[in-house]
């Protein structure tokens, strides 16, 4: 096989480039409750109960280096922190409206 | 808050309904090589490496019971089993390719 073949053949696919990204409940969780706009670490702490303080800072950390979010430190006393969705991360709507409407065509009763 | 509303909290919402059934990227690389026809265990296994047969079998076990895909057992001998996706796991292929859209907007050399 030549060189491109073999490239191509551990090239990831398209799908495990997705999933590598929104790997786990959470992540898309997160996501979610970003896509409604700006929030703190407490407001996503308390929207996703019973999420750990740890599962949650490492997932923010996983989506910050993705460029999925953005962070932004306010040095104010107390000192604060704000999550919001860049443009790659709203960008991924689509699943998450794709998601859904595949929800509904299984329970049309289902919220959101 | 009226009974109606209180269920309505309950509620799952259409996204963690999807998401309690694809949770995990082994689930949703099952069901990409699921997509392309009926497999069996061991070809599975194959195109799946390195999950190993332990997740492999519970994760087929969690799609059968969500009727995502269907298992047949050939009394033959040797016996073997075969997988397929049903109508109702068909119906979830939108949300993969909403996700490889998305990969190759991001990264065009991405295959699949």
């Amino acid at each position: 096989m030549n060189y491109e073949g073999t490239l191509m053949l551990n090239k990831k696919c398209a799908l495990e480039y997705t999933l590598d990204i929104l790997e786990g409940k959470w992540t898309i969780l997160i996501l979610r409750d970003l896509a409604s706009g700006v929030k703190r670490f407490g407001e996503l702490r308390h929207s996703l109960y019973p999420i750990s303080p740890k599962t949650l800072t490492d997932r923010l950390r996983m989506l910050e280096e993705q460029r999925i979010i953005m962070r932004t430190i306010y040095s104010e006393v107390p000192l604060h922190v704000e999550y919001e969705l860049t443009a790659r991360g709203r960008s991924l709507e689509p699943i998450f409206e794709a998601m859904k409407i595949w929800a509904r065509s299984q329970d049309a009763s289902l919220k959101g």
